[in-house]
């Protein structure tokens, strides 16, 4: 097929788009379609109108999950739209598939507005068996999150909040692991509030770290501050016992062991010079990450970045299907925060005695992957009591 | 895995569902993730941002229909609600597939409200090459496609109304050929004025039939009435420069060439009797025609069902797949009544010198059907107007 870009590898890749919808039954013969539709069918969505549960028998829904764009914070492109969005949506959806043997169904919206993304997502909701959400900006990824996990009793998680907060946490822990930190003495600043700024703060309060200090563009998210959103109030109060001060991103990095990237913007040398001694220093910002890894080595003792170039990449795609695979396998209505950080600790795990500073994350394709998350996020849905089988 | 039906081969075949995702790349490197997804993935977004219209090369949308019901008006089953719906939508997916090669997305909405509908179905649009409404209660599904049909430019097609219309014409062209009568010239009965009632009748008039009253429970459609919607209104005045009769079904049946029933009503066989001689029967209600097979030979040359256990199935899986691949090969913004009747001669022509009482529709399994509608929709659309490429 003839195409405007011809002879560029990505867009020839992208030719005729990168997924397909495949039958699962056989089509071929009279026999065959009065089983798979007419006349049989009938008695199939019979069983399914007397107790709705037989959808998780009888239907694609228990493994398929929506993946809801409005296209409004795209990769580092911001807000492209809706058709613009979906190549990036289709490779989420073929990774779901790849890494995690789940069915992902992209959905890019025409709309923008909170409370229309809300009641389109809980419309389409009964044709699938989990939302993700993805590249919706902050802070209205917030609320449409929030209000559809009150509203849905399917899962609903947005990647780019919590996708990412699970593998820097693993990152994060094998980085202590190897300094020899704990987790309550280990003094982190996160530079950047929007979606993943906010979900990694969190997680890593769920996970014992108790000094961390959170920057916006204007400064430390502080409660004297007058100019916070109500998520960024939250995170500023939440972090309020330990940590207590006001101030720029120079004032916190001092002797600071952790600093996590997840702005876009960069760090002066001498502010990452001002750093404990084997400090760790997380860039995550794609392409440019916050502290070049040329520059982070001279200072600090483990680096990682969201590039496949470098080592130590903090990729979602670690995750997010292992994730809703592990969800999916024990019917969760939700994702808690104890399903995250299990399976932060599986992805942790995996590195095990092969831990150094160049290999603190598993690799995307060590096959172990996918079943370890599902198996630590079942387990965990099962404590948390969200599973239904 | 066990479940709750185990044994029954309808339920069997179910078990998971009945169809997934399949990806058309390769992943199993990071050069390859590198291309599919980040950072290549952001030049696609980047050149659709700059020109939408790229989606056509790029994306999987342009070969993608979403199906849609509210689960109001499932088989005969009635209003089951979404959940109880999507047995059916799969079934209509998997057929898209097997005989157009048009991706189909199953999509069972949460609400039955006109105006609700309408917009999520707008906000999904993007995400989609057409969209394929379906099990929709009449009278609301004319207003949300007709309306939808306006607000989208890509083809919008109720297969409950226009699928079984283009069926029903194929067929009764060919019982016409058969009893050496013209359009024009044949009196035609269609009991039922819901969507596929409705439907056909329009595609008659549009073929040539002039003489064509249709009625619903509580007779024949006609302009003194004072109970009809809109759209019977509409139908009453656009029959009444030739038939402008009021009264009962056995009024109108005395001496008429074609019976069409879609209503699941039952036809006295008195009334049958009435009819002209050579007279042509469609009872598609299923599973129970509104003439069963048996009473209508000992009246009829041409009998015609909704079964594939008799001859002559009028069988909308005959036109929907080739449509849609039809639609999508030229970039269609609409279906038109031209490419619909453009799929009913098609499909005609396919019987070709193998005419007889027991063969007027080719097989579903002909695999001449699929692409013979796909090019006749095409070039209608061309002539149309309606084809971007």
């Amino acid at each position: 097929m003839s195409h405007p870009f011809e002879g560029d590898p990505v867009f020839e890749l992208h030719v005729g788009g990168k997924m397909d919808i495949r039958s699962t039954v056989e089509l071929g013969s009279r026999e065959d379609l009065s089983l798979a539709y007419t006349p049989g069918v009938a008695r199939v969505c019979e069983a399914i109108a007397a107790d709705p549960s037989m959808t998780r028998h009888y239907t694609w829904i228990p493994n398929t999950v929506a993946v809801v764009t409005d296209g409004t914070a795209v990769l580092g492109l911001g807000d492209i739209g809706p058709a613009a969005a979906m190549p990036v949506m289709e490779g989420k959806a073929v990774l779901f598939k790849a890494f995690g043997g789940v069915d992902a169904v992209p959905i890019c919206l025409a709309t923008t507005d909170v409370e229309e993304i809300i009641e389109t997502v809980a419309r389409l909701a009964p044709s699938f068996g989990g939302i993700n959400l993805e590249d919706i900006s902050a802070p209205r990824c917030f609320e449409i999150e929030s209000r559809l996990k009150e509203m849905l009793d399917i899962p609903v998680f947005h990647d780019d909040q919590h996708g990412t907060a699970v593998v820097a946490l693993a990152a994060l822990q094998n980085a202590l692991r190897l300094t020899g930190r704990l987790p309550a003495e280990t003094r982190v600043v996160i530079q950047g509030a929007g979606a993943a700024g906010v979900a990694v703060a969190k997680i890593l309060l769920e996970a014992g770290v108790r000094d961390l200090a959170v920057l916006d563009r204007r400064g430390v998210l502080h409660s004297s501050r007058h100019d916070l959103t109500p998520v960024k109030r939250a995170l500023a109060e939440r972090t309020a016992d330990v940590f207590d001060r006001s101030g720029s991103l120079a004032d916190v990095m001092a002797g600071a062991d952790v600093y996590l990237g997840v702005s876009g913007g960069t760090v002066p040398e001498e502010i990452v010079a001002s750093m404990a001694p084997e400090s760790i220093i997380f860039g995550l910002a794609n392409p440019n990450p916050e502290v070049h890894p040329d520059v982070a080595h001279r200072h600090a003792r483990v680096v990682a970045t969201g590039r496949s170039d470098f080592p130590n990449q903090i990729n979602n795609v670690l995750a997010f299907p292992g994730i809703f695979r592990g969800a999916f396998d024990v019917g969760a209505t939700s994702i808690t925060e104890g399903m995250k950080v299990a399976a932060a600790s599986a992805l942790a795990a995996l590195v095990g005695d092969d831990l150094t500073e160049e290999l603190i994350v598993p690799s995307p394709f060590d096959p172990r992957v996918g079943p370890a998350v599902a198996a630590a996020v079942s387990a965990a849905a099962r404590a948390d009591g969200v599973a239904t089988r």
